[in-house]
């Protein structure tokens, strides 16, 4: 049994429900979205024209719970630590399973995470930031029928020499977000730090640092927020899927 | 107006009906399928899962022949020099143009072509070969619904040094089929040198050069014999539509 295997029966006995963040490094984690069957070619296409906060990695058939290409022997029901539940666009529950809001007609989609390069970085000599967060930004999307809103974006603090190597490093993983998305100042973006998505607010930035973003696949709770499906289910931020992809196999697909 | 909106011009007034291949370097080449609404989801989820041979950059909204992201000004119906047309799964026409045969609940799908990059790679060093085939293979595809059948490929002759430069560059365009699929013997792939999609059939390997095989958007087409849809309209091999996007600043989306 891998890693990744081991962390999701941990997180199917409910013995792991904390977050993923640099945890099992050097697997692919994944953001995760389920919407009815009604509402998943919208989805899908949504994704298609913004791959860079929505990198599909598996997309499930209605119904099935497996995720076959990115861990054939895993159920999205169960082996994520925490699951946020929105109905109507509004966050109402987390939850650490959702067997009981498993529909016959559930679509589930793996979205690469940010998460999957740290380890990278961490080895081309980019030591890990203290902190990952994710922030709302004023960068908008494109729309795909009723899905539509601004970006959602991961900010880690460098020097810029991590910074440009973290640029050229996080260019050979598309699937994962690819690279920055901006660097620097924070307002450019309309990036919210008071109000963190995931993380602590930050009052301010250290000296010899510089945030670099990258777009972040919590993008669609977001976007759910505008658009309002009856349903969507998403892994809560932080608390992301682990795939049974290796990060340097699938960094050039 | 750029030379990719000279092109499909040309093609829409009926000027240019023949192939595209080393034609308007530069600008980013796609393949072209048709589908009714009905077909789109299934479709969209098989290039999802076939990224290699299925790169997509653009669909567009049902009944809408604009590919708003590719081309803001073309119209799909009209901007390719030459369309096959497949009813359930028999190429029974080739046309100039699909005024006639666009309908309401028409998708577009535009799906990146290795057109795009033999420009980048004789900036390289690696001058244009001879000619590009198009061949039948063995390789399996991932499924999605009724969507399956063995991959297509492009093959290009090259000396082993070439075929190393070429490797590493065209992994920097995933969107336009990535790094080759194959390079060598022709059999560990089942590529059929007798009988070409496209290009003359081939008897004999020079001395000194290596076939390099790239999956290829022509993959649909082979799909369509084996799932057979009502009705499916792509560009004919070789007659790519030309986008406004340059091929340099999609590399890495």
């Amino acid at each position: 049994m891998n890693e990744a295997q081991q962390a999701r029966l941990a997180m199917r006995r409910g013995e792991w429900t904390g977050p993923t963040v640099y945890k099992i490094p050097g697997y692919v984690q994944c953001n995760l979205v389920v919407l009815p069957k009604a509402d998943a070619y919208e989805f899908l296409l949504y994704c298609q024209r913004n791959p860079r906060p929505c990198p599909l990695i598996d997309v499930t058939d209605p119904g099935d719970p497996t995720p076959r290409l990115a861990a054939p022997d895993a159920d999205l029901r169960t082996d994520l630590p925490r699951y946020a539940v929105y109905r109507h666009g509004v966050r109402c529950d987390d939850v650490t399973d959702i067997k009981a809001l498993w529909r016959e007609d559930s679509v589930g989609f793996l979205i690469g995470s940010s998460l999957t390069f740290d380890d990278a970085l961490e080895r081309a000599g980019v030591p890990k930031s203290q902190e990952v967060w994710v922030l709302n930004t004023t960068l908008p999307t494109t729309p795909a029928g009723k899905f539509q809103g601004p970006m959602v974006v991961t900010m880690r603090w460098m020097t810029p020499a991590q910074a440009v190597i973290a640029g050229q490093l996080t260019g050979r993983f598309p699937y994962n977000h690819g690279a920055p998305i901006h660097l620097g100042d924070p307002h450019a973006i309309g990036a919210d730090l008071d109000h963190p998505i995931y993380g602590e607010p930050v009052k301010t930035i250290p000296n010899g640092v510089m945030p670099v973003f990258w777009a972040c696949g919590v993008t669609p709770q977001r976007v759910a927020l505008t658009t309002k499906p009856e349903l969507m289910i998403t892994h809560a931020p932080g608390h992301a899927f682990i795939t049974d992809l290796r990060a340097d196999q699938v960094c050039i697909p």
